[in-house]
């Protein structure tokens, strides 16, 4: 699934990268305690186990067992335990069930991931005597688990918002204080730095050509990249604030089904939605949950944990629209975007951040890092696409339908996993990932 | 919503087509005894009583009054009850319990229907007196009392289908006999016509404009017409049929999770289909439940009462695929689609009828009429789409998410209601409407 | 499942009771609509065309196609489609879709009921060549059709009901107007008969015999008449009235947990339950559907349309409790229960009526009659029941656990239906039967 | 709560029963590892950590924040979190979501317990100045604290039953080897004791008193002891073996509805059932998952983990019946019932053993200890039981319907905490208790 050749498989540089992502996955969950890696509060959140033993799971599956001869299994019951959903690989634990399972404990599962990395370092000694479709399925599993890094983060977030003494992840905050009362509120206001105005950027209409065409890894779904006709719109150069999403709040924009979609409205009401997921009001301001605990909502930074109902809802109220995949990318490779741009994982920040005040208003901020952008596209095939035949083929082409693309990463994603072509993509209620809001607008001509 | 000048709003031509359209509802509930008039036995069909109401219902809420001044509502308390699903106009009997209203009865709903046309009538008389808006709500009012007619076409199939007694609609088949045993299956079988072969008939690639740009009148959802970019592509020149259909079964294609959306293979199991909805088996020979009652399957016919899923899965099968809604609009404007070659709800068929053997193969067939045609594209607005104020602006725009598109009309809709831009949206798991395939290739330039 | 010796059968005898009952069921449908008889608004609620065919399915299943050589049935379906839920006799329709079979039509269930009565007919005239067993199975018929004719009355009330429209099923009050209006509600406050004050009866207390052991037909469930020991108690001369269940909602009983079972407070939170089922308020006012539409409550009348769980609150609230069946039944003998005290169907009030503002305040008033009576007593089997063989032995023995035993009969029961011994039965949340309160309390001896 | 005088609250003796019960407490979880003690496979079973909290609760709440001037609770939050099901005393975690709270962890769980315990202490050391409500509150909280640890042991098992690496709880195993094949399955079988054989002893009928009446504390829900009239009736003298269960499983029995209640016939056929919770068969064996891991089936020891559906069906299939509660216990009392012939908690067997093949046929076995023996009597309050005012009005009374009483205690039970008046309680379809059948017949005289 890694389709552009590989430069140089130099083994050591190989190993480096393997272990290298392997740590981080573990990192991430070092602040954790053996009670955290278990619990799954909703069926999207998997525990932080299952994450690191799936992410094994698949080296020992599509690696170990394919390239290694006479290769052992750590555990006989670990591929029915941990396969997540490959109907070419046989039944699975319902993926409704992963929290019900204490066992294996984290402590197995630790063992598990050095089992396979020790075999795995092994293999990559042998680096000479190993095709290119080997190649091609490391760099696989390492985005595959840099993944699931995101999802550790993110599921992280939320199995710990359960509990009502709203646990810290972090201890250190990265910018800010806990807020424990509404006067650290009053306080953290004062102190937040002003919103970098909004304005418009132009981008021409014309044919344009979408999907992987940089070099390096993608995903099969950015392939078969393509042509496609624009016409002339404009992007806004920054994200959408938690200062101007509350103005939409404050307007009853949560109680007036003109703004939404039929079925967002529906779920509005069904779940009492008033605000953005992890918010809450105290003494009379807004606070939300994070990985730092609860701590107050800073204006200028960009709204996040929004369902696509919301973003679409927020966009007619101000009069705008969600830009399409094609325009998003067409403009990200427009405008130059760059990585080193923005908020990412290994920024510890956890959180997307605010564009400076005196950023430069006339270049497009925060479109790689920060917050996934929704978009206006139905997560569909791309023209030309092909299912990979065996198990990776369901890797993506199965969820073609019923889903929607965002774009752009996050400030839970590696920095290294990014680009402008990638495709992530998920159902429009879905508001547990750091997902947030880009305005497009047509323009007449 | 008309959104092309009306030519010439002449009031006997437009007393005429109300009273046409109206008596054409009533006399599709001719057949229906009373108690076929209640029931709702999904949520998606709903009870006939309730269409000859709700139709009725536009007229009196969105022209009678607000422009016969004095207006009298036949009754105070039907804008409750026939609302359909408009935020605007208040509240409304929850779709789900349609079915649980045995009053107001039958009878009343028919007296309620010649109240509000002897106050159409009278108000038609005073033509030259009303606005040009008023012209534009009596033509979408007309469209969407013939979008009611083919709901009522397929929802009374489904409630007489729900009876094992497999009530006959119509008593009199049309080109059939009703199927009482096995054998008359294999006569049927040795009688139906062979099947014409399937041919490719190519499309060139280039930019092609799409949306609504014939005359007449349109829906808004086909406004924004807009230049699109297509790659050169291949049209089968005719529906998929039931023989090619059931090979797809016999090759286990219902059992094969490769072919399938991931979604689509949950359902596969869970409802454990194994066919087409109102297939069932007999003594080993395949039956349908058609308008007739219960008859064979024809091999040459169009297959239909397909979900997206079955489409796109045997689409997968074949080794082809659905076409976009814009190539499909493109493909109809480029082969000369034309009504009048279709079989439609006028027919009184009420069943998609087969290509004859000696059709031209260069031609494309059945484009318009027989089947719904699902296509690969969500049913998202059009760049430049804007929702109308008030309660019409509700009519599409909330539907425009988590939906597909499908194209060309179907055997239970009135011919005067198609056109080549017309767009129908339904959820990728929808059966109980004549849908069909039209499979689709590119082609490698 | 008659137990008792018949005393004479005479043939036309039993011909005169067998079509005055089959009447009694028709013309209890006859101020319905065809749209009425086939809607199945809750699970609970049955089709009136169902009852009408299911009653019929009863005697041409048990007997004619027992007793009648080469008897012909009259339709082969209607055994799958009206079985109600014997195992025994093989698959059926699924309780919770009765509602969607429109077909067939009432007018062949009334064709059905002709051909089975005129089979009956001709059967009861060869009387004296049948054998005791068939009178068995005739009485129990009668009575089963009896059990339908209360269930048909309490469905179709809420049938009605559900419809805003409140229609009337009866156009002429008995002893009341329809209430339009608030002014009407205040007139017929001033109008209504001052309560009886109650007054607590003593039953010593002793060994007592309870079970059928008067003379005629019994249900299984009665059998088995056994002995109880009781501790003396007191009982109120007469039915908790409207007034007095007022009291309990104004003095805050739908919100105070402490009068409730846990399972009952969870449902009162879940439903919003604040009055009795059917209960509206109107300017202040409480208004209640009832089969001559919606009609002022009358505060003398007795209280009904209750749940298990708030007659028990009631009785927590006013000090007192529900008196066991075993209770109850020593009573009733005890103070000379006589059916032709209390308001039956055939009175065609469809409601409780209150007591005579003069009556004796030494006897014991509606103790048959007007309002099933909650007990505090699980149905369960009687100690030394047994279930019958065959399909017999599911008309009563499976329900024996998780339901609640009600005595009495109601305004919707035959007056020969009922028994001082005659144990209904229903889950402790139910409400749409004529069901209400008697309290009892214990003797500190 | 404790109903009978305390003979003497001697605090050196009070302070080491209460150190006793709680260190038993945090016995049950020294083998799991935290991971183990915050799942809740289902909404019946609790975490582990949440009983070791809630127990915790109990004192705080109950006591030390009633005789303690100025005590300061461990954690506010703690009231919010840890409160099970008292309306009483506020909101609450929902019971279903107790399972998504990872935090509190483990670790300050046992400081709360720690806390709660060192004011415990010093508060016993104040014996003297305590009234003797105090005391009444501190026996129940004992009791209290027992029932959670009987939880505890069945929690715990199912939890870890729930991966399908069949953990074991405690590594050795009593009286037994763990089966890892069926070869160890024949083994065991030939190892194993043979049955007693099954006697039926005799109940001379009249007029017994059950409820509490002998010495020292009891619950709310035993009181109010009465007389009450039995028939004449035989008990089996042991509990119902796996081996007689077996021989109901391969006779068809979950496969034939006439043994069934209805609710239980729709639910084994919904759920599948075909044997006790926990049972598998491997290689045409039988096995089961216990807490020392999957073991074979014991023939002679009594069967477990059954549903009242299944206890109630196997008893119908056997020609006999269950008891009722007052039959059970006046039988206890005949047979002279001692704690000190059964399994109890303390013996860390985790499974009721069997009789011994020598033991004496005319003696009652089994009565206390190893399973709970559903009755068929529902859980109604005793003739003259009241509620206590305040929360602890919630213990019992408050679920006093739709349940069914078991009586005698089980394997999981503390010795201590057992009396023949005992009342347990469970809804008909739970399994996870140990659960087992007594035989009981009428005797017709």
């Amino acid at each position: 699934m890694q389709y552009t050749p590989v430069a140089s498989p130099a083994a050591p540089s190989w190993r480096t990268r393997y272990q290298a992502v392997r740590d981080q996955s573990q990192a991430l969950c070092a602040p954790l305690l053996p009670e955290d890696t278990v619990v799954q509060p909703i069926v999207d959140v998997s525990p932080p186990k299952w994450h690191l033993a799936h992410t094994t799971w698949f080296w020992e599956t599509f690696l170990l067992s394919e390239y290694v001869p006479d290769y052992q299994v750590f555990h006989p019951e670990y591929a029915y335990l941990f396969n997540s959903y490959y109907n070419s690989l046989g039944s699975r634990v319902n993926r409704a069930d992963r929290g019900t399972l204490s066992r294996p404990p984290l402590a197995d599962v630790l063992a598990y991931r050095a089992h396979v990395d020790a075999a795995m370092a092994a293999l990559l000694t042998t680096a000479d005597a190993l095709p290119a479709s080997f190649y091609e399925l490391l760099e696989l599993g390492l985005h595959h688990e840099q993944q699931h890094q995101e999802l550790l983060a993110t599921d992280i977030k939320y199995i710990l918002s359960t509990s009502p003494l709203a646990p810290a992840y972090l201890k250190e905050a990265v910018g800010g204080e806990a807020a424990e009362s509404a006067g650290d509120h009053a306080r953290a206001r004062s102190h937040s730095p002003a919103s970098s105005p909004a304005s418009w950027l132009p981008v021409p209409g014309g044919i344009y050509r979408v999907g992987f065409q940089e070099e390096g890894f993608c995903f099969d779904n950015e392939l078969a990249a393509h042509e496609v006709l624009l016409a002339p719109f404009e992007l806004q150069n920054r994200l959408v604030t938690n200062a101007e999403y509350l103005a939409f709040i404050e307007a009853g924009g949560y109680r007036d089904f003109r703004y939404w979609m039929g079925e967002g409205w529906e779920l509005v009401q069904a779940q009492g939605w008033e605000a953005p997921l992890y918010w809450v009001q105290r003494d009379g301001a807004w606070f939300r949950f994070t990985h730092h605990g609860l701590r107050p909502v800073v204006p200028a930074a960009p709204v996040t944990h929004l369902s696509f109902y919301e973003a679409d809802a927020y966009a007619n109220w101000a009069g705008a629209r969600l830009p399409t995949e094609a325009e998003w990318e067409t403009a990200a490779r427009h405008f130059g975007a760059r990585p080193n741009g923005g908020t990412w994982l290994e920024s510890n920040a956890f959180d997307p951040q605010p564009v400076a005040p005196d950023a430069d208003p006339t270049a497009c901020h925060q479109l790689l890092g920060d917050c996934w952008e929704w978009t206006y596209s139905a997560y569909h095939a791309y023209p030309g696409y092909e299912r990979a035949a065996g198990a990776l083929g369901e890797y993506n082409g199965k969820f073609m339908v019923n889903q929607l693309v965002l774009r752009g990463g996050s400030c839970a994603t590696p920095e290294s996993h990014i680009r402008v072509s990638y495709r992530n993509f998920f159902h429009a209620d879905k508001r547990w990932q750091f997902s947030g809001i880009r305005l497009a607008r047509s323009v007449n001509v």
